[in-house]
């Protein structure tokens, strides 16, 4: 079950550098994204019109590129401008398009109608810090995780796994506190509020004092900022998160010193996409910035985010496993008190989806 | 084409120490089995009635089993005892059970109509040295051979095959003698009895004098327990052969010399199920077990059982892969003299399976 | 689409040496290809129809093929001459036959109906010194290329690739002549004239003075045979090619020093058949012979040829892998003027499988 009608993130911009091409498969289509020498962008089905070779194993030539078979040469508009040792091109060798645009630190293309492309409302929010450079960070994908990218959504809407997947990072038996989300919008000590907006999902919570049992990592930050190798003593710990249909979630996390209430806190924002490979794979995306600390760090922290990430995949790609081409809610599994964003969020795609089919 | 109604190897028991936990498909069915601090077994489907998640990844807390991503604890009748961070258990969380026993060497379930699961009749004869702390033995197993199990049956009442495919260690030219068995009780110098007893092959063969062309195996035993480094002279060689319904074959070996005609024999035993998997895959499970010499040589006696059945599993693949989904009958093949026995066990796998069709 | 009335090369003769045999699917039909001890070659469908065992898992034993399982014996002619430890092979175990012979260098089965196989004329034209022992070379394949055959046909068809795929080798910017190719059998200087006759494209192009932008391959061959370094003066270059129905490729390529136009030419054809193994693999099959030079490069000549074929194989794979089971046809892509004997070749597979069809 796929939205077509919205922006989905198909590079990092360190792919597209110099020329540079990448062919992905998204919403299962084949589609060649690359940069011309001018920098401009492009976005083609990633299949020579000629003999079906992919367009992305051949190469940027200035503004063209071209084909790694017979050379034929294609502009950004997806017409073929040349064929060598041929006067003419074909007229009818044209290759569908893409809207294809640069925004928040990546590359973005929209699979669905492209009348729908000039509104850009579908960039998700909270994904500022992605693009701007005073934050320090790296860049880590995954490719074809076996798994339908909801199943991956479901996961990143869900915090309260947390407890158990990853207890060595985040986890621990102190955040329990992360189930029985009420609305509101403040923040409530060893709560969970949030709010639903049309296609957004935002939820927080605060944990005034938060120990040894809430895990390591977030007081690794504050260890960090300070320059101290470690930091015992709990802390003021608040995360905001914001999911906006269809595939992506921001976690804010703002950690600071109990005893200092209004010191500015230390910031990480951790960025997640599951772009949708196949109905039952999925490409998974993901940056962590902060506004703090020494960039020779920051493949620290992008390894760290593939560590979290991969103690997720042999769960995510069990369930898949055991679904077959089945959907998770076809068999009416049971859920608990902690879903219950997790459920908007499946609720919010199906209604974009059968919005889609029904052409509203 | 499976027997449901019957108990099957699903583990080892040293698979199953310390609150241990075992994910194995058996017969199309995901079974996680499992035992408590307090020694009790549990076998569960597979599979968390939350999200799918096979409760094999997670792991035993004393007496529950929990699941590894959002902590629910089962217990082993597999009722849903707790949610973390929730008040209330949801009641319908109940996780489907299988009958498990540990018996003879072996950790048990029962796939079928757990009605039937009392009877222990079907638990295979001639197993018993496998459970029997006074005999000398390991365990091995391969899992997910491409194989339908029941070629693999086929492979393990036919002694014949030991000829071209087993020289190195108990084939030769002079065991063609194990062809064309005759109905019967008694050992016949150079020829096979057998008798068939409902859903139970029971065959013999003896060799008063078995030289250096019956393959050098047996003969090693008798080296190995008189502690000498080899024994050239030929031995008097007796094997008695027991196949089970569905799955199980035991083969007890005694050799003595020659000239000892009173000597008490040295014996092995050795054990074999092929567990299906899916109808073209199965499990295979061995022993070999003996009533003599050191158990620091356990190991060469595993490795000897898996080098012996490594020569079997290409051929035993390659006939799957010429059948594909097809039936090794479905195609009237012609069939040989020394094909007898294995012809009645695949005759008593069909009426089982016939009768638990009709719910006989 | 397969052509099965026609001569394919299942292997080379040193796979056959010394009682060799080897198993290999060709038109989608399990085949086991073997030397007797006299010599005699012999090919059987490779299924004991005893237990569907490959045949090929067996040996040679004399002058009978011996079953790996139950050593059943088979002669050339398919008869189950022999069943170890039984009196009487059973009659009717008599295993499909492929006529073979050993032609051009190659060992040649016939897949399609026998009564066409006493016609050798669909061996194919100009593998003349494939078997010829006063040409220097060596032999390799390449098993299960996952491309339909006749996408590799495409690619050995068409020389007009190579600019882009091999211009380490012998393309380059100078070769954009290979393109439009006119009816004729003359040389023209920088041209290419063709002739179809019947299921045979011919076809031959020339450079009276080929340079540097030509690629470094025929230069390297002037090179060898006058025993210096390099040569980097431009050559008189002359390729002869010709495609035989349905699969086969010898390219005849001639050089000599521009100034010296009577000079013996130094030769080499390069030989190709991709040999259909399923609807959407194949085996290629290649060989480089030469008629100047030394015998201990002959690996040299090999390992570049896989090189070179190695740069064809992700492009003809990715082509196989977009269009899944459908035909590169049906879906109408646009041709270039380059694809003119390419789509000949289409024409002529398409017209012989019809005729095979309708029994013409």
């Amino acid at each position: 079950m796929f939205v077509f009608n919205s922006w989905y993130i198909i590079a990092e911009p360190g792919e597209l550098e110099n020329g540079g091409i990448v062919g992905r498969v998204i919403l299962g289509k084949r589609i060649a994204v690359f940069r011309l020498a001018s920098g401009q962008l492009g976005a083609l089905e990633d299949s020579c019109p000629h003999r079906r070779v992919p367009l992305s194993l051949g190469w940027v030539e200035g503004e063209i590129l071209r084909c790694a078979y017979h050379g034929a040469e294609f502009g950004a508009d997806g017409r073929c401008v040349k064929v060598p040792g041929q006067k003419a091109a074909p007229g009818r060798a044209k290759v569908l398009t893409y809207p294809v645009i640069e925004r928040l630190g990546y590359i973005w293309v929209w699979p669905g109608d492209p009348a729908g492309a000039h509104d850009e409302s579908s960039l998700p929010e909270g994904f500022g810090p992605s693009g701007d450079p005073a934050w320090l960070g790296g860049y880590g994908h995954i490719e074809a995780i076996q798994s339908d990218y909801r199943l991956i959504n479901d996961n990143l809407i869900d915090i309260t796994h947390a407890e158990f997947v990853h207890p060595e990072s985040f986890g621990g038996p102190e955040v329990q506190f992360y189930r029985n989300a009420r609305p509101g919008a403040d923040y409530h000590d060893r709560g969970m509020t949030f709010e639903i907006e049309d296609t957004i999902i935002r939820f927080r919570t605060h944990a005034a004092r938060l120990g040894q049992d809430g895990g390591p990592l977030w007081r690794s930050m504050l260890a960090e900022s300070r320059g101290v190798a470690e930091w015992l003593e709990p802390i003021d710990f608040r995360m905001d998160v914001i999911w906006s249909a269809p595939i992506y979630t921001s976690y804010r996390i703002q950690v600071r010193p109990c005893d200092e209430p209004d010191a500015e806190p230390v910031e990480i924002y951790n960025l997640h996409a599951a772009v949708p490979e196949t109905t039952t794979s999925a490409h998974y995306f993901y940056r962590s910035v902060r506004n703090y600390g020494d960039a020779s760090k920051n493949a620290i922290f992008i390894d760290a985010a593939r560590f979290v990430f991969n103690q997720d995949k042999p769960i995510l790609e069990a369930q898949q496993s055991a679904l077959g081409t089945s959907d998770m809610f076809d068999d009416a599994p049971i859920s608990f008190a902690g879903d219950r964003l997790q459920l908007e969020g499946r609720r919010i795609l199906a209604s974009l989806a059968a919005a889609e089919r029904e052409g509203i």
